[in-house]
């Protein structure tokens, strides 16, 4: 560890990143490398992970916990998921890597059962990782390649991100909970406001919340763009890690006096009402008053967010002697199978059941379209962190985000309904100062190192990356609006979800929501360079979305800006990000038109020039990476520099 | 009503008959029409029965009870499911029928939990409706069309079958359930043994099994070709009635001293032990002990045999402190809200959950393929009733059927293992005097008769059907072996059922598992006939099976021999079978010869010439139809001469 200087006022961030860094300094803006104490990897993007840990020839993972989860791609509409199954129980069994097995729960809600551990760092191969920041941590979701670097103990570089102090003061209201605070946070950043920076949260509002509640708001904090999200581990921390049998590993983390922020803001939680994003992106936040009334067809309940056991007996406690409305379908996916047990325990799960809600093992679910999709057009209301266009498996869908008691009241009532204007009672909950079996992934039998691996058919190898030519010239294939999502350039919804591992079938299927001719006509076309607006590539952190264009031979994607996680996968696997200077450049190129660039020299923070040779005319991008990235990608992708 | 004569020594499948008889007279192999007291559908077969029904002009249907079940296409991987469900609720308000909403139960346990009547007639949409022969009803599982027509108050036709007396004698060992006793017929009669017959159950023995227990075996009944099974109603259905608050629709039911039977089988249970079904036909039974030792990859509870509460209670007694295997996922789809709650209520459901089992909400899902498919080449125990190829979403997997017990004790070994071999306590349960919620279906609020009626975009049309060629001049598209199924014509499995009601669309994947370049071979030709040996179209009762032929240009199936349910469909849907006269006829014909056949004049018990022009032979089949029948064929199906 090399640190330039002494910190003497430091943020809560800062003094994770302190036991982490092993290159750079805590310099705002500078390129660090960290180092991982934990990574958490699942069943959807881990199988290309384990391909590149295989194919740098690791034995083990050198990380202090590695955990696989078995949460997403839990349909098995044929061998497909089935198969990746089992190839992570064997290939984790041969690195020393925790697997859970199918059904155990949902990644980030079992991570913070039990491994979360306030002051570590952690990386996942998804990027509701950040998730972990309700506990204490550093936490931060990356694409399969940087996960795989982590899990062979490499250091993952970011640039250390601006730090913003979000305050929150006061205490939620009856029938406001968790889910708004987040909510009014994407209300005033965007889903772009977060990029480059670090969401700490303090403030006396902090202990009115416990870690779960915290961890909805780190969770859905990637919806801003935000690097990560930190909270303090203070004595709600140490009741949570005690009531999982983990006490010993609580630590106090929390800013000090004057440690220095970047930005701030306030949030008052006692002034805060029921809100609800709009379809079909999580900023588009309002009042639910604004739109209550509106006939729905179906609610979700569950997911990554709002899943923990305050979720469920606040569930149960507005559905007790109710009954869900008759023409809405009702389902709820649960965090976990002790979460499950406590809920029994305390007569919560059935009255949920009795109320007519459909009660589905403890999976991702719906939230990313594997099941539970809505009818044509169907309006759903959805307690998940996220609700891009088609990402519910059904593209004319209309996906509103909300809190539990929101989605409840109107499953109740069958239209858009703000929870204050039914009869529902008052409702507090207590931990249990132990839970009944906090240990459903320990105390099982596991599997032994295994010597077979069995590959399906469905596994096939990663394509071989080309270096990037001197001189493009190529057509631009898709022109795209502001914050283009993974989602649209790969496909999520349980008929694509299987395939993500099989990079020439999911091909067929990128931007099938924006152009159903894209692929196609990139497969025809000897290469092409993509056109988009700001906020490139947010979203979930499939580096699919970055391999996928360069298999149909995308070079370069020039656009306003880019999301922080897909930068790192474009670098990964070697596709060129230039950056528009203004609104009128990206304006004047059109679909179709034919772009020459120099790429035989690229150097960090020099300006590259574009000629349009169907305009005629010529402007100037820059190159948002440092040497190393452009190196990198001139060479077809870190994935080719290492080994 | 005419009764021709009365009748002083009665089964009670004839007594049964008695009561619903319309038309003909109650004489063993003569063609007699029956009026269904009750219907039921579910939603992956429905959607074809309604738009009969909206075609016919139907606005109410004329039954005592008809109810609609939504259990099937639960998975919702995009709008489709959905929209289907939407259809079927709306629909079902308009035409009276009940609908129980999503995530109720499984169709056939619900119905014997809330409608299962002694004494009535059942005609559902479903080969499985058979099930209801557990609570003493005549049930008989239909196509869509004939379901249609059922809900409409007409007659449903059947040959008067004969009637077997299989004789219970004894009484269960432990670890010896009633799943095993169906395993045993099936290894005696075979998956055809059954054709043309009812399977009457009587002797000591059935007073040894509850209504549950004798719903399994009725229910798989369906697995011989029986046209259906009947037991009788005594002091156990009286119980069954009462714990869900029915016990004024008891009556009693039992053939007379005197009663005439066909045939005569008897089973000792005491001397059964646990058997299971090898892959892929339920009919090869062999016992556990011989195949014990062999590795398993997955184990599926449920489904709507086995999932009573007594199988949960048994599970939960086997897995009571104990952990599955960490190399074999585990599912359970429980039968029904009721039952969970049940279960919940004596812990059973807790200990099944902490044992590592995945808890799915109840529905069919894995049996055809609507999740759960196993791996490549996948190793799968089912307590389901069916193991044809393919049907469990994955074409290379093997699946066996057996007891619930057997299937516990091997998810616990990781190998197929003889429940006696582990050290299981004994297990005894009685229902509850009342269940805590037996009015899951009635209680909860309804929807109100509605004008508006969405189709989805995936609801298509009924395809028109042409009349019958007066001369086939066609090739063999196919020449199938014996025991071809529904599912190997129409496949089942996540991916296609949710396309059943798109016939252009299902009818690109008819025939995958047996030749993949089938449908478009059909396609291309200008029309032809398939080749089949005995047992054609056994299996599953959807009516696609025909239809989807039809619409590929096939104009006749010559097999040596039909199922009877299969064969009811080619009559609606005007698909013309012809019956080889023997073993070498059929060895004859090759895949690809032209055959020609005079079609103009069928009569019934006439045989019918077929020239083989590629061979220049020619050869005799017979028509197993009667004029009607033939008649309806020859203006292209039933749905043509309705209306």
């Amino acid at each position: 560890m090399s640190l330039a200087k002494p910190y003497p006022n430091l943020t809560a961030t800062e003094k994770i990143l302190l036991n982490s860094i092993v290159e750079g300094d805590l310099v705002r803006g500078s390129r660090i490398g960290i180092k991982a104490h934990q990574t958490l990897g699942h069943d959807l993007n881990a199988i290309m992970t384990f391909l590149a840990l295989e194919s740098m020839g690791i034995e083990k993972v050198d990380t202090e916990v590695s955990v696989q989860y078995i949460d997403h791609n839990m349909i098995q509409a044929d061998y497909k998921n089935a198969d990746d199954h089992r190839y992570l129980r064997e290939i984790t069994s041969r690195l020393g890597v925790i697997c859970a097995r199918p059904g155990s729960g949902i990644c980030h809600q079992l991570h913070l059962e039990h491994f979360g551990r306030p002051g570590k760092t952690l990386i996942g191969g998804d990027s509701h990782t950040v998730a972990a920041g309700g506990i204490g941590m550093f936490s931060i979701g990356v694409g399969g390649f940087d996960a795989a670097m982590a899990m062979a103990g490499k250091p993952l570089y970011i640039t250390m991100p601006r730090i913003v102090k979000v305050n929150l003061v006061g205490k939620l209201p009856q029938l406001v909970s968790a889910k708004n605070i987040i909510l009014e946070v994407l209300r005033r950043l965007t889903v772009k406001g977060g990029v480059g920076k670090v969401l700490e949260y303090c403030g006396p509002g902090v202990a009115t919340l416990n870690v779960a509640e915290r961890s909805i708001i780190a969770n859905m904090g990637a919806e801003t763009g935000a690097t990560t999200s930190v909270f303090p581990s203070d004595a709600e921390t140490r009741k949570w890690l005690a009531a999982y049998g983990r006490e010993e590993q609580w630590v106090a983390l929390e800013a000090d006096a004057g440690a220095v922020y970047d930005e701030e803001m306030t949030i008052d939680l006692s002034r805060l009402e029921p809100l609800i994003a709009l379809p079909s992106q999580p900023d588009k936040v309002v009042p639910v008053r604004e739109v209550a009334g509106k006939k729905i067809d179906q609610v979700m309940l569950g997911s990554c967010t709002n899943t923990a056991l305050g979720d469920v007996l606040a569930i149960a406690n507005a559905l007790k002697d109710r009954f869900v409305s008759p023409d809405v379908d009702v389902s709820f996916y649960p965090s976990t199978r002790t979460v499950i047990r406590e809920s029994i325990r305390r007569g919560a799960y059935d009255q949920i059941l009795t109320a007519g809600v459909r009660m589905f093992e403890p999976i991702c679910g719906g939230c990313n379209g594997c099941g539970f999709a809505p009818g044509t057009e169907g309006v759903s209301l959805r307690t998940t962190p996220r609700n891009f266009e088609g990402r519910s498996g059904t593209k004319s869908a209309h996906v509103y985000l909300c809190a539990p008691e929101t989605a409840v009241a109107s499953a109740l009532t069958g239209v858009i309904t703000d929870p204050r204007a039914l009869d529902i009672p008052d409702f507090a909950y207590e931990l249990p100062d132990k839970f009944i079996d906090p240990g459903n992934l320990f105390n099982y039998p596991k599997l032994e190192g295994t010597d077979e691996i069995h590959y399906g058919p469905n596994i096939k190898p990663i394509p071989k990356m080309p270096p990037l030519e001197d001189q493009l010239n190529k057509p631009v294939l898709l022109k795209l609006p502001d914050n283009i999502t993974t989602d649209h350039i790969c496909p999520a919804g349980a008929i694509y979800l299987p395939i993500r591992s099989n990079i020439p079938e999911i091909s067929r299927h990128s931007f099938n929501v924006v152009d159903e001719s894209y692929s196609e006509r990139a497969k025809a076309s000897d290469g092409g360079i993509l056109v988009a607006g700001t906020n490139y590539g947010q979203g979930s952190s499939r580096e699919q979305a970055a391999i996928v264009p360069r298999y149909l031979g995308v070079k370069a994607v020039i656009a306003r800006g880019f999301a922080r996680l897909h930068l790192a996968n474009m670098v990964n696997w070697g596709l060129l990000p230039l950056v528009f200077r203004s609104e009128q450049d990206y304006a004047a190129v059109e679909q179709g038109d034919l772009l020459e660039i120099d790429t035989s020299d690229l150097k960090e923070a020099e300006p590259v020039r574009v000629w349009n040779r169907t305009s005629g005319s010529s402007f100037y991008v820059d190159t948002p990476l440092v040497q190393a990235d452009l190196d990198a990608i001139k060479v077809g992708g870190r994935i080719n520099t290492v080994k």
